[in-house]
């Protein structure tokens, strides 16, 4: 193909100037990974300064081209493209890693061109299937990069991710890795046996295509090749050396994660130095997105429709409601990894099917790309059994440091779910969720208060935790109640309460029957509904304790991370303390009411812990 | 290929008698997955009965072939498989499910012949890698199966394995995937296009057979084609129906965790019996294993040999610990995701090169390959920076439903890491690991309590988690010093103190500090070591709080799911409070000093708690 040479010179100075800039800022810090960042200054001069189309002055741009450094180790690269495209002043590159600079050792969204946190490697594929189904959610043509180093490649995320692209089809999805042979300790697993590389992706539906990553037509070829590709993704396998333009780092082991000195600095400066070009032609011009075109505005979703006492499970309660939702909002969205008539998004599916994704049996996928979609304006509601967010652990994390936008609901939480065994029952969810300072986690009780709190969590910025159940409970709420996040409801209460049960799901229920059964022989209980655990009413928390003398939680959960800990973090400032009733070890098969009552959960053990007076 | 044709009646007849007990079983509990069962019956008929060599008697016997139902919902075949074997009285079946059985609805380890629990899809490659990586330790010839269904090949865990069993070159194992097109939602995403799973698994480098997994012949030559493989790990992608042998669920959707009704049972029989053949000879014989040969007896481990003041990372400790246990021990194996140089555990593989593997930046193959070997007798570690256990969190909780004897060490915990930032930072990793009951979580502060730690951990039966950290403290700990499991060090002790200070790991450090500094103003506090966080030494932590009234925990973690949470459980029963220290939000880049100062877990804010009197 012919490129033009003038863009080609200015191309490759674009590049040395990069491979300058990570090494300057790196140097600066006395840290970082300028040999991972050398290695692909070419394949990014390429894509920033001759194929993305994006707004330098507006990264957020609802229609420019996505880009999603997946190796986020090379954030000096990428702080170097922004700064070369004129977004962050040249100087400001050496507070990398500072304390006072949003610069930071790895990309996080307080930058406004990062989308989502990247770092924990693996994960920006994902990340970029969510930013591709997005595009074609709004109809727009931008396009969706991800730079991935070959080691990561190791991490079965990415393969979770090449999957999901060639399923929905993304052409608008390129992903580039670069293949610098070296990983943090040792040789990448392939080295640079390409022929591998491209066999694994093409196996897995993609356009692969093998190159030299440091020859700029090679470069400029691929990224057009991937543009023409139609109806699958793109994946450019680029032949790179990690540590490039410097003699003493190039291709070299023991380079990674180490800042050069300031005298390697100046010797490898004058090495890259005296690889400028004379440039032919005037500097490539970025070219503009289409002009942004806003979201419809959301209407307002009516009122819940139950009747009090109809037995409803909340796992459908919650299909219900993002169907609902879903007519209300456009940009609500669902995602599925082959549960949905378990978790009843099937209901969301069947109204809205185009903004219904399935992902498999690949749940971080399914939540990396929630990751992406959140980022690019939708709602994303992924769902599945609560336990099997666990496999997502690391994007959960990811998405915290992020604050994204996501709304993860778990149903068949618990032991209640019965036969199926402990490897279906999330029994530690809440302790993963509430681990993470900025997630709200929520736990409605009924159908009412699932579908309030779904809009509440659609209603909110920021990554929310939605735990359901398998067993259908009864209706409790009029369908007019509110459910605030950071509320709870106070259920039960006299004047005479000689403890406060605080339940939440399931055991709010089995704390109502308690309730009923000690005051048929005289004693009063408040019931309290957590249905917020995180944030949670510390104040009526304690209100309650000081009122009642007794706070005791109970909760279908294991001891440490759930209610129960929630709850005495709360009221420990007013020295009170918790009794708490939670499931004790490993449970096991058998119906959901032996186990609830073998595990201690049950109205007859609140009635004992309400008896027992220590 | 000659296949005996009396061998191949008596073993359709099998399978017709393994349909028809995971029928019965489903039937008779009302719930569970027959026809996921009765695809793979065929192929199991043919493995159990004319493959594997085991003993049915002694399902652990060390040197007996090895079977993982990865699809763990097939339990019902798995136990008919085991009933028709003779280890199971056939009576028992129609136990499946009960809370007094252990037939549960996913295998679990509390069966003998179960090395870990399945169902949650996706990890039992990883630990069949984990099983013939160990065959190799022992230099044993037995071989690992592994069943999977074709759902669960969406799991990226399945393609961390597959690359990993192909880099070590495991043609000891064999996976079989039984493709029976139908996920428990939809159909899955290749259906029956043999030939794209056939190019992603030898793309992964593995030898695959592409069979119709109802032709006895076929199934027969595959194990063997397998068998006669050497070099590589081989994969028989067998073509097969869901409901495979009854007419209205063969191939049918809508049947996915379905049991029969009675009636559908009755009729279903009456199919299955029409399809018994004439047998031509004698029930075919199950080849007994080679003898036994007990491991070798663990050496004593020598004190540590450090000196008191010296500065020295866990980390690093850590390194030194595990290559001096591997001598010990023989049964000690490293497991590392290609961050050996930064966990020091590149010093256990410079001593032990033959028990150290590699995974790559592949965690959750890692952690199930540690499950796999310590379902085999290996003591496992595996090692990597803390906050990428995350990754494996499915696994860690499914290690803990099996009870597994794993290792596991995580390095660079908490803000103590500095400039790389949040994304590499542990910060609820005790959340994830304490919140599993039966999960022992140690957290050393120095060299000498790391060393003995790490010797308790491996002395003791289960799960461990060891937390380390990045940053250089100092040796304050006594050559001589036990660390039991369960026990803390009171490190400052007065008969005047006004509050306790319980630190750990870098806090620790802080707390000493913090004591100096109140001592030189003439106040006197007492500090705690919680080397074990999990189990917890109560009666001393309220021994302490009792004595001195108040409890400061200070910690390198989220406040949810931490110290403070473990130490409030502890003394929640003698009514005292905890006021907590923690890592209050997701933190940033800095130095490691500034985070700890700005995060508030430095000397100047315990002293300041010390201080606050409320």
């Amino acid at each position: 193909m012919h490129v033009e040479a003038s863009l080609v010179s200015s191309l490759k100075n674009i590049a040395t100037r990069l491979r300058k800039e990570s090494i300057r800022a790196t140097t600066a810090s006395a840290s970082g990974h300028p040999t991972s960042c050398m290695s692909a200054a070419d394949l990014m001069a390429a894509l920033f300064f001759a194929e993305m189309r994006f707004d330098p002055k507006n990264p957020k741009h609802l229609e420019a081209d996505r880009f999603i450094m997946s190796k986020g180790h090379a954030a000096p690269l990428l702080y170097a493209m922004w700064s070369e495209a004129g977004l962050i002043p040249r100087e400001q590159l050496t507070d990398l890693r500072l304390f006072t600079s949003n610069l930071e050792g790895h990309p996080t969204p307080r930058l406004s061109f990062v989308d989502v946190a990247t770092g924990s490697l693996g994960q920006g594929l994902s990340v970029g299937v969510g930013c591709a189904l997005n595009a074609r959610r709004i109809k727009s043509p931008y396009r969706t990069y991800v730079l991935m180093g070959d080691g990561e490649t190791a991490e079965g995320s990415v393969w979770e991710a090449a999957a999901s692209a060639h399923f929905h089809k993304l052409d608008n999805l390129c992903a580039i890795v670069d293949i610098n042979a070296l990983g943090q300790s040792r040789a990448t697993e392939f080295g640079h046996d390409m022929e591998t590389h491209r066999a694994r992706w093409a196996a897995f539906g993609w356009h692969a295509t093998v190159i030299d990553g440091h020859d700029m037509e090679q470069v400029l070829d691929a990224y057009k090749g991937a543009r023409d590709t139609t109806g699958k993704p793109s994946v450019i396998l680029a032949r790179t050396e990690k540590g490039k333009g410097v003699s003493f780092t190039e291709g070299q082991p023991g380079w990674h994660g180490k800042a050069m000195s300031k005298e390697q600095m100046a010797k490898a400066f004058d090495e890259l130095d005296g690889q400028v070009v004379t440039e032919t032609g005037a500097r490539p011009k970025i070219p503009s997105p289409p002009a942004e075109r806003p979201e419809p505005k959301p209407r307002e979703m009516a009122a819940p429709d139950y009747k009090m006492g109809d037995m409803v499970a909340t796992r459908e309660a919650y299909g219900v409601a993002i169907a609902k939702l879903g007519e209300a909002d456009p940009r609500v969205v669902a995602l599925d990894a082959d549960v949905k008539n378990s978790t009843f998004s099937d209901k969301f599916e069947a109204k809205h099917p185009d903004r219904f994704y399935e992902f498999f049996i690949a749940e971080q996928v399914m939540v990396g790309a929630a990751m992406g979609l959140a980022a690019r304006g939708a709602i994303p509601f992924p769902s599945t059994f609560a336990a099997f967010f666990t496999r997502a652990a690391d994007f959960v994390r990811v998405a915290a440091i992020g604050g994204n936008n996501i709304k993860l609901a778990g149903s068949h939480a618990g032991v209640s779910i019965g036969e199926d065994g402990p490897s279906q029952m999330a029994l530690e969810d809440f302790a993963m969720f509430t681990a993470q300072p900025n997630f709200v986690a929520l736990y409605p009780c009924d159908a009412v208060s699932t579908e309030r709190l779904i809009a509440e969590a659609a209603a909110m910025q920021g990554p929310v935790y939605i735990r359901t159940s398998r067993p259908k409970t009864p209706v409790i709420y009029d369908n007019a109640e509110k459910f605030p996040i950071g509320g709870l409801k106070v259920v039960r209460k006299s004047g005479q309460d000689t403890a406060t049960v605080v339940g939440a799901g399931i055991t709010l229920v089995e704390a109502i029957k308690a309730h009923d059964q000690l005051k048929a022989k005289g004693i009063s209980i408040r019931v309290i509904d957590l249905y917020s655990v995180q944030p949670i009413d510390a104040a009526s928390l304690i209100e309650a304790g000081n009122e009642t003398g007794r706070l005791i939680t109970v909760e279908d959960h294991y001891i440490a991370g759930g209610l129960g800990d929630a709850v005495a973090r709360a009221v420990a400032p007013a020295g009170l303390t918790v009794t708490r009733l939670a499931v004790p070890e490993i449970p096991r098969s058998g119906t959901p009411e032996e186990l609830v009552d073998k595990c201690g959960i049950s109205a007859r053990h609140i009635v004992d812990a309400v008896n027992a007076r220590t």
